[in-house]
């Protein structure tokens, strides 16, 4: 059980809504994952553009968790703006505070990520910041009074998995609230390494919408998030330099 | 679907029998990993020695089938007569073809390995040998007409998970056999990613037997098998050094 | 040639001079590692505790940089008033500002870290900040004005090498300044990846005064970094998935 | 120093004479490398095509200790041919043998490497096999009686470095002859590390040879390698998981 705010989740997958090939496909995959937190950019809600498709008339709002995200703020401000306007729509009261500080790698702006996550706050967001794997600075974000900690495995959109388990480690030791392991998870095998180190749950969107067949892969997350997390529970065997024997190798004479 | 010599299993899994904590404990984690192919040692039969309890007894040999193998053995001879042994039980006529070179690392002999098989399947057994991670040893195996290929990820026992998956690779897309990951998988993510890399199963014993809840780390590992095999079959995103956006990062006004 | 602040070194080996086994040794080492730059704990300056030994009478400041660092302090306060105490002995203006913020990990805190530089600067110190390998934070401290960037490969004395080198490659792609590998280096090869990474220079500590033989140590450190810093101006060969002849293997008959 | 069958050198690095951009490049390279073993391939020599470049017209053979390989042969009886025709120049009795059994991994066949070594230790050769990293191969050879053993780090020339440290340090523990890492090394890190696992030699060709700057990376190599090797015998600190302060946190007040 996810909890997050008082609220309860039986998927520890978080599923993006972007890029998938169309909104059939999307809406097989969001099925199939069996998430119940859907994350989407603000900016796609197209609240002020009528004419244009809107993601939120394709998703029963009843069923799932909105989680906006504020991509696309480079700045604090940008964020808190675009998180009210998210707000506005009362859709959601949950905001992933995503502040990038660099377009080429997208990784997050410590600075802006923890003003920006203040403010929220204040307001009366449940705030779920996006940020790197500074395990210094999910601690500055959890004494904030965040809902959840976002530290990135490597860079969003990547698919390169988790580059430094020991950070995410650190994060989750000292951790006093939910950690869910967003961007970069490429395959299930991420998902699953996450899910055993410890993460209370995993963010994917690219992974899953650009993968061949998406809705396959909206399935094998699921399974290698819940295998994951099972391992995590059932205390996984020392690792050892030399072999051990499963089967005994003296005694028994045969013939 | 796993087929091995013209028998087809639903589960990819291969499950080791060996060394839990008690026979209660091992039923479950054999029910609920789900596994239909199980792995016991020869020597642990007990077909002479009646008055210990028999591993077989406690295990449904109709609804399961079982995998043999020869360990304990240091020479294709040794290999080849326990074989016999299994053989003339009436239970099996599949043998894992195990013949070690060094009790320290419990790394497989290529020569006898080599031999002991030749000798076996001219002797009509279905033989799955457990092998290094060479890959034109490998390519031997199969020249020789062996019904699967057996690779060890990392040393029996050691749970380092997969050290070399660049030799897995190769073993897989040159084999015209099953490729079953055995030995040193640690955890559902070293499973996971055995699927990943196009594996056709995984067979493990002590990562299950010897977790602290190996009825949980059965259900994980069957879980994370699955999903590393839709993985695989659904087709993961390229890695990328640099970042790549799921949200729109540009073009729409917000306020 | 690594130019700090307008100062040329021939050196890319900064050399701490904590936990030696005694004097002699630390001096030994000190000499064939030929780092030019030292660094010291302005706590172990003693410079009022004159009855107890002082690390500056044992080095040559005539021949040797000293950057003294602020270890210990936990605020930018701290830190500040320590650069301040090291100025005042008039040995050094170079200042290693080192705030962490958790003594299990000894990881740097970004926000004070930040703080302590700024003042610094203002004061007119040459400012070398320890820092995560956060790369947006790398990024604020470059912008402050800041004469070189040092993130950690590790935790401090872990001896685990660089764990996050996509990091480290950003880090120095972005930077106008000299980026020094700081923490965690364990061994010659940790060294020599951190060179071939692109550094322009490598400050290590526990891996020399801590190994078994300090003073074979620091030459082996030596020899590394210079021969990472020359492998990454020679420019390495592409790494490929598939095997590439060096020999012809085609065309010739032989016999 | 590095002993094969009772002849010393200075250099742990055997140097690859193949793919330079040119004669004079290569004979610098081979110059500041300081390897006193050259290895080429006896396909090279052209001893039965007087009217082509010679690669040992270029060599001086009093200088250097050739080691030529069976590049090229696919069966121990090719094999042995071809370091027969070698031994018949008079110019060496080593031979590094070279059976490959695939074209596109270029991985060592290992029945045919185990029978040409038998071959031509019995004619007399100082026989070096190439090998892949398999344990128990490794000990096969040893046990014909060969000179030193040669493991694969990674495909010929794909510069992938050392994939699987583990069974390099099992060969090096069970080894009574040198073991020289052999195929893979791509740069100066990767070369530092195979020597830190305690190999008492690398060998490399393509990493020198196409590297952008061929001679500076020959002495890039040539330091990593003297690096490497000191590291391994200054014994290094081990790896913890979390840190360990290099300066006093504690004790000394300050102002």
């Amino acid at each position: 059980m996810l909890t997050i705010a008082n609220r309860n989740f039986h998927s520890r997958l978080l599923l993006g809504t972007g890029k998938y090939p169309d909104y059939s496909i999307q809406k097989q995959a969001v099925d199939v994952s069996e998430a119940e937190i859907l994350t989407f950019s603000v900016r796609r809600m197209n609240i002020f553009e009528a004419d244009q498709p809107n993601f939120l008339e394709t998703i029963d709002t009843d069923q799932y968790t909105l989680l906006p995200n504020t991509a696309g703020a480079k700045t604090a401000e940008e964020a808190v703006r675009t998180a009210r306007l998210a707000k506005a729509s009362g859709l959601c009261d949950m905001i992933k505070v995503e502040v990038i500080g660099d377009q080429r790698t997208l990784l997050p702006d410590p600075i802006e990520t923890l003003k920006a996550s203040e403010i929220l706050l204040e307001k009366g967001f449940i705030v779920l910041p996006y940020t790197s794997d500074d395990v210094m600075l999910a601690k500055r974000l959890q004494d904030l009074g965040v809902h959840a900690i976002m530290p990135g495995a490597s860079p969003i959109g990547s698919g390169q998995g988790i580059i430094n388990p020991l950070n995410l480690q650190f994060i989750i030791e000292q951790s006093t609230v939910p950690v869910i392991v967003d961007a970069g998870i490429g395959s299930p095998t991420d998902a699953a390494q996450a899910m055993e180190i410890g993460a209370d749950g995993v963010l994917l969107n690219t992974a899953v919408s650009q993968a061949e067949d998406p809705v396959k892969m909206a399935r094998a997350m699921k399974l290698s998030i819940e295998g994951g997390r099972l391992g995590y529970e059932a205390g996984r065997i020392p690792k050892k330099t030399y072999a051990t024997a499963s089967s005994p190798t003296e005694g028994m004479s045969i013939g």
